[in-house]
């Protein structure tokens, strides 16, 4: 969070319906970034209680240097606590609902909300797996309607996935990202609706061969969790899927793709994607145009040393 | 790496046989952990140039303090230079190879090492894919041979897999592991051989969905990326897959399966894994084994504590 973000949201509010976990940490992303909140859960006490639980998460964070201010009690009184939907979005220039998982209480609460919300005013939900499409089609106000995904714990990882319907603005879309920009998260934008959206299918794809590797005896759930935690995963906590293989062969992805995609297939038995053409579908060149074969020295080296501090840091802790 | 552990393996050899990328990282490995490493190369002048670029990678990593040692010179001394795979071999108490990855070579190389290696001493080799049944087959002694296959980059990525063949001694591997363990790294062992290993077959399936997914135009590749590092990955730096959904649920993982287990089926449609069977393969058992449910609150408490630490790191750096 650079301090002119923190300025400019000051005297901003947004509207937090639904208090769990994941309201909670909204609030605390919100507030860090100089923004009020209100908050608003429709079931009974949960909207008091939240506050609670917030001012401890923020008192955490601050404790560990997450949070610069000096005095974080200044955002305890930015915490607003709302009667109702409509109190809660009363001048808040953006809504993020953080409901249940269930497809006919989403629909109706998108319903409620959009009845209360100014026209223009984004409408996002938390929702990990559930298209706009399906929840909010019969909704007069869907243009403005979309998916924010936070990542659990969502007050301390960056990444929230914006998944927009058909349906959905590109004027609302280009706002939210920029309002989730502004609180220091990263947002990674669908182009297209799909059920689990890219997180959770990338998860969903690992797991998936983590049970068929303890399903035909290959390995314990602890070898197979030390593969990513003390491999893998050291470089994916700073670097994703595509990067680490365009950097592990000198002629970039196609060269790995070249190299490794036979061994995969064989591994798997699934013709049913073929890496090589999807190369040609605009990633390969996306890819070197964001990493330059002619920096891949530098590139190298960076990765190099960012694992260092990364392994140095593990050690340390 | 323990001063103990440094202590007692003074005076120890090892001989690498290969002096690529790979070979080069094992006996920085090994060197930081006090043994001495015999070199050599089948390709005429690589033993020779090896010394220096793991000359200057032991700099590098006691520059940035991964090297506890005040003097690294004395790394130098240990460094000895073979004529040939005899040499090399000669009083080491375990011999790695890292040669190419190509069955017929691999197979040929590991005759040349059996035959002048003596009983006992275990012959490891670095293979990202090819089974031991594949290429030690015919090997005299292969009841000493097994894969130890380390993760790019190796000298500072800790896993390394253990897999050793049907005919691999239980004593041999017993001992690999102990050796392995002794130079920092942290061994993951497959109880069956399959192609791929562990590593790889989790990368595969990631990447064979990161494909498929720009395939059917959902996200960038770097927005895909993102998905990992700004978000997952972050996790898994230091928590596997089962561990993570194991936290995800109050019940432990098999309520994250009876939660989940659909909605990743929908997106995937394969139902030939069931989740929910393969737990009851002990799988359940070992994960309540080792993070017992009535400790749930304080592995909470270290995640979120860890990801705080990793965050700020990253902030810093």
């Amino acid at each position: 969070m650079s301090l002119n973000k923190r300025e400019s949201n000051q005297k901003k509010k947004v509207a937090l319906i639904g208090c769990g976990l994941i309201g909670q940490s909204w609030a605390i992303s919100f507030l860090s970034a100089g923004f009020e909140v209100s908050l608003f859960d429709p079931v009974e006490g949960v909207t008091v209680q939240s506050k609670e639980k917030i001012e401890t998460k923020l008192r955490d964070l601050h404790n560990y240097g997450l949070i610069k201010n000096k005095d974080i009690s200044n955002f305890f009184d930015k915490i607003h606590l709302a009667q109702d939907i409509s109190q809660a979005i009363e001048g808040s220039i953006y809504v993020q609902e953080s409901g249940p998982e269930d497809l006919d209480i989403k629909k109706e609460l998108t319903k409620k909300i959009d009845t209360a919300t100014p026209d223009n005013i984004p409408i996002a939900s938390s929702t990990s797996g559930i298209p706009t499409s399906l929840y909010a089609s019969d909704v007069e106000g869907n243009y403005r309607c979309l998916v924010a995904h936070p990542i659990n714990p969502p007050h301390l990882i960056p990444a929230v996935e914006i998944v927009p319907a058909p349906f959905t603005n590109e004027a609302i879309i280009h706002s939210v990202k920029k309002i989730i920009t502004s609180i220091g998260k990263e947002p990674l934008e669908l182009k297209k609706e799909i059920p689990g959206f890219v997180v959770n299918r990338l998860q969903g794809a690992l797991l998936n061969e983590a049970f068929d590797l303890v399903k035909k005896g290959i390995a314990s759930a602890e070898d197979i969790d030390k593969a990513i935690s003390e491999g893998l995963g050291l470089r994916w906590a700073f670097m994703g899927p595509f990067q680490t293989i365009h950097l592990n062969a000198p002629e970039g992805i196609a060269g790995y793709v070249k190299r490794y995609e036979k061994m995969y297939k064989e591994m798997f038995n699934k013709p049913d994607i073929e890496w090589a053409s999807v190369l040609k579908l605009g990633l390969e060149e996306e890819l070197l145009s964001l990493y330059k074969l002619r920096e891949r020295e530098k590139h190298e080296k960076e990765r190099d040393n960012k694992l260092t501090e990364l392994i140095l840091h593990k050690t340390k802790a």
